[in-house]
């Protein structure tokens, strides 16, 4: 049966008007607040000529203007493209024209850009917050009604390929997300996560959706700080954070060894695996982990470790949520055995339902439901599931997902370059860096290629590290054999 | 999209196994116990015949191996048609007529209900748990993915007409029932539930599915008793309870003067509208009630007075919950204004698809998802819904439902009796009782009527109070006017 719900935010601000909803450098806005803020965006986005349906980007940084402008777009029924705004203007072209988005939504903080979308694409209508803010309202044509299975968000995500892939987030995959974590978590009065985490991601964005649908308070952060977060974790009485390794070892280090209090009761740390080591000291000062697995084709997490087992299963990712579920598949197509590595498969209605305008991709990684992750995982005896690597190829740099095949291909692309090969390289600070191999064509130095790559990828893309070689190691189908690449690179540093 | 989703069961024994699921006379179960005597249920269900989509009566007391038939049931995929161990013989006839069971599921404690209804329908298979228990165990099919679309349980429900119908109450109703009040409720690690309602009626089915899809204890009791309970709620650490003003009443009277432990939170209050002074009782001695409002076909609450709101809006039903909406339709076929009184009309996924095998009654009663109550209310001007009254003519005795139509049916069938009407009237133990207005055919005692309706009704439903009439005062559609009956009623009192 079609399954149809109330608007979330019209309907939190009906049932909890009063309540704490965004909190942003101290001041706090209610649900109530929040809403009428939103019905006024979407009234002046309406009189720019946004209509249902239609696919709008979004650039913007964190910030609870942003956070109007995503729920305005849900409450005129615009399916949002959220733009890392960390990507370089030709990543974001590509977006645009990807997902035929028929406005950009933006902010002036990112004139730049903009005026290089603009350049390259002059019939796209751009938005920005500030001018928006001087728009005639025009009473909007609210969504009082959800669609669950109406596509809410479109999020980019990188594969094997080099390509970028926009995944459909449905109402009913977030919802679902929410709902299965709070099975998980709990609910409590108190509750108030922190975001600093953006806002583009699935990890930030699900925040916000649970903010509404929980009726609960979000603290929002422009961006990571550990000063900060420790001293809003007190004054804002913030009970769960989502973190990744990175951001939770500058935590840490911040803290030295101060505890947070006892009200704070989840860090849900996501974005690749987390090391014992880290795992043992947040145990050893009373910090309550939860470690998670999830991916933008989830909605956020789909595995996550009970507060039962936060310490008996250290290391592990935990079980999937209530509603989801999981299978490993090994070679020969067949479920693997306990404790046999393989790649992990799961299914649920969290889940995306495919890629935006890749039927084909999407068939052949979504089967039956089941999707295909590419990572490579085993579960031991009592169903925990260990993540053992991300796709073979993926680098994670401080959260963000970098794929060898997007860098390859921007290098490749350069005159002087014949053949590229990128792997990631440890980082203390970063967890990985993206390194390099170059076979040149002819002559090219490193900072030229620096330059080269600035102009075409997000700031986090750009190799740290440049190698020359002769060749680059490839398997008979001219796969990048990347271990021989890894091989190579510890044999140099020994 | 069509939601799957995995056995609830089953998913919870492997999420949680080792957490306490049932607790009874002082014996706990866990999940993983629990699944194992449900899978070994269901193989001995199996093996006596039982198949994925058949409809089968389930007659049972309130206990644990209850609770177990009816998940083994579940993960059959088998639709469980939950009969009120109150009715007669009769009564349970016709529903098991009515739902076309294959089965009839009971106990030995019923013997004499079954021996009647053997004898009336000798067709019909028969299990009773003692037997089953002899029944060689064979590997059930398991339901490991739950449809949401699917009928789960079957439960009737007299209307106006007086003829009972089945409300199908889908998996997708008691999901969304569950998940609708934990983001009303909340949801604390230590929760746990007291059911004393009888697990037939949707009030401790709807109980027993929160138990498992959040992980949490459910204490149960045969059935209420407020010594018991007060008890309970210290030794089990009960934090919420279902209650229903005749019950809520009897446990304040039995805590006299003491309270109820700081980590009680919650009485959940149904069942018709409460009376103001009790409400007020209880604000005076700290226990927190939340009124609520729902029904059958809403699979259990669908609208709930709030936390913040439960003191100031005292005697309100409050708001419904986040999934689901509300109106009301006043005369003219118009949304009531402000305080207008009208029918509440209600719409969620949580709200039945319909009525089994009746076609007609369903498209009446539920248009465009909207469920017409019968029930008569208004709302505040911040949308607090205050129930005025239940269906105009529904008698409500002891949180039991009494359909007047189905009494006076079963009166005008006595051989002496020309017409009769019936009507609720106030008593102190039960709320209400029915009593019956008489017009002769022929010279008839009150002790014959009460003979007769004891071999056809539930004893609840016997009227207390007969009186003889010359004229049952009826409408020009020949409707008759109940108010006229209450009236009378109350000259004669004065």
């Amino acid at each position: 049966m079609k399954q149809a719900m109330p608007n979330w935010l019209k309907k939190r601000a009906f049932l909890t008007p009063n309540r704490p909803a965004v909190s942003f450098e101290g001041r706090t806005i209610t649900f109530a607040e929040l809403y009428q803020s939103v019905f006024n965006m979407a009234g002046k986005l309406a009189a720019s000529g946004l209509k249902r349906k239609q696919f709008a980007g979004v650039l913007l940084r964190n910030h609870p203007d942003s956070a109007v402008m995503l729920l305005a777009l849900q409450l005129l029924g615009v399916r949002a493209v959220i733009l890392n705004n960390r990507l370089s203007a030709e990543e974001l072209i590509w977006q645009l024209e990807d997902s035929q988005a028929a406005f950009l939504i933006s902010e002036e903080l990112f004139a730049e850009k903009r005026e290089r979308i603009g350049r390259m694409l002059p019939e796209l209508p751009q938005l920005t917050k500030e001018r928006l803010s001087e728009v005639n309202f025009v009473e909007p044509d609210e969504c009082t009604e959800i669609d669950m299975d109406e596509i809410c968000t479109i999020m980019y995500t990188s594969g094997t390929t080099g390509h970028p892939k926009g995944v459909i987030q449905t109402y009913g995959n977030h919802w679902w997300s929410a709902t299965g974590s709070v099975l998980n978590l709990g609910l409590h009065e108190n509750d108030c996560w922190l975001c600093t985490v953006p806002l583009f991601h699935i990890s930030g964005y699900s925040i916000l959706m649970k903010s509404i649908i929980y009726g609960m308070k979000m603290v929002l952060h422009e961006k990571f700080d550990p000063g900060k977060t420790v001293q809003d974790i007190e004054s804002e009485h913030v009970t769960i954070m989502s973190v990744v390794s990175t951001t939770l070892t500058r935590i840490l280090e911040h803290l030295q060894g101060d505890k947070l209090p006892d009200y704070f009761r989840c860090m849900l740390l996501g974005g690749g695996p987390a090391s014992l080591p880290l795992l043992e000291e947040c145990v050893a000062k009373d910090i309550p982990v939860y470690q998670t697995y999830g991916m933008t084709e989830t909605s956020s997490q789909i595995v996550t470790l009970a507060p039962e087992d936060s310490i008996r299963k250290l290391g592990s990712a935990g079980k999937t949520l209530f509603p989801s579920q999981l299978k490993v598949i090994a070679e020969g197509n067949r479920e693997a055995a306990v404790h046999e590595a393989g790649e992990i498969v799961v299914k649920g209605p969290n889940v995306t339902t495919g890629y935006l305008n890749r039927e084909e991709t999407s068939k052949q990684d979504i089967r039956d439901g089941w999707l295909h992750t590419g990572d490579i995982g085993y579960v031991d005896e009592e169903g925990f599931l260990f993540v053992l690597d991300r796709r073979s190829d993926l680098i994670i740099s401080g959260g963000e997902n970098i794929y060898p095949a997007e860098i390859e291909g921007v290098l490749t692309s350069h005159p002087s370059i014949m053949d590229a090969g990128i792997i990631g390289r440890k980082d203390e600070k970063w967890g990985e860096v993206p390194a390099a191999f170059i076979v040149q064509k002819s002559p090219v130095t490193e900072s030229e290629l620096l330059e080269y790559c600035s102009q075409r990828l997000a700031k986090y893309k750009i190799p740290k590290y440049f190698y020359f070689i002769d060749e680059i190691p490839r398997n008979a189908s001219k796969k990048i054999l990347r271990r021989e690449l890894r091989t190579w690179f510890s044999s140099k540093n020994k």
